[in-house]
């Protein structure tokens, strides 16, 4: 592996396990085993490497969620192992990096934020897209719209105040996303999300 | 009617058909026949003039709402109707109104947007058990999240901007608030929201 890239590997490996803030230039060299100055020729200060760490989890991850698409049998099971695999790895990462990542680079959460956005030829809908293909979502959705809104769901996930105390993943999943989803879908995509439900 | 009713109605008339800003004490003095002493007597600035205003217009419109509600054979028809009501009365007022609401009374629009916030009790919620109630909605939705969701469903659609540009307001319908009733009703709810539909 390239110095560049075991840099990079390690420190985001110690971001996951520590948030971000926590981790030093001293701890980076010394799990790496180089000098701090070769690190600094690389990287000029801790926020390129930040930066250059959250590239990489962002690359990362859009291959993930290709590789899922690509192996699903439909978007529906896609969708079904987008929200798994997510789960997953947000249970993976110390919630001190998000944390960190809101507080500390606003302006890089931003950044990558509007990377994910909606609109045409985004990720989300070329899924949409390959569903009304698949015969699984209605034929007359407008597409960016629905990409739009979903977008919307989204973000409305992160802002737990406004639903009751308490409330689950699960349950706002159930009657948020499920509903929302089997309304756009045709008799054959309610009968695939009616079987990932029951699973 | 009494003076303070007066003021308040001809007031409320002026502000449709003017906005808020461009309406001065002189002109409501004019337009009531009342001298200006006399309405600074019942009210001490235009602030508690607008204010009483708002209030009055938020009552008049819950009640046009329950009695909406309280003679539609069901709760579809009722929604229908809330969207047929709220576009006419929009399209009744002068967009310079809710343009200086926004800018010049932004507390006074928090208040009244706060008193419409979903939560356990809320008219919102009192739909919601009526439509499980008629075997319009699934017994086993979770009220109070549907209830907040469809809160932040009417908020996302004043944001314009994350929508294709230019599109209607009859297509968000179509592919937002739709498919989402579709997802949390039965069989005869969807029937319902057909029917209406194609009317």
């Amino acid at each position: 592996m390239e110095p560049r890239q075991r840099i990079t590997q390690k420190t985001i490996e110690l971001f996951i396990h520590n948030g971000i803030r926590q981790v030093t230039m001293d701890q980076i060299a010394e799990e790496t085993g180089m000098s701090k100055r070769t690190i600094y020729e690389m990287f000029k200060d801790k926020d390129s490497l930040v930066w250059e760490c959250l590239e990489t989890m962002n690359r990362k991850h859009m291959q993930e969620v290709q590789d899922i698409l690509a192996d699903a049998s439909n978007v529906i099971e896609a969708l079904y192992k987008f929200g798994l695999h997510g789960e997953k790895k947000k249970s993976e990462i110390n919630r001190l990096f998000f944390e960190d990542l809101r507080k500390l680079y606003p302006h890089f959460w931003e950044t990558l934020k509007k990377g994910a956005q909606p609109g045409s030829g985004s990720f989300s809908c070329r899924i949409l897209e390959k569903g009304i293909e698949e015969g699984i979502f209605l034929k007359d959705i407008n597409v960016e719209v629905v990409d739009a809104f979903f977008y919307v769901i989204m973000e409305t996930f992160h802002k737990k105040d406004i639903f009751p105390q308490n409330i689950t993943h699960q349950e706002l999943i159930r009657n948020i996303i499920v509903p929302y989803f089997r309304g756009i879908s045709t008799e054959k995509g309610k009968k695939l999300i009616e079987e990932y439900e029951n699973r």
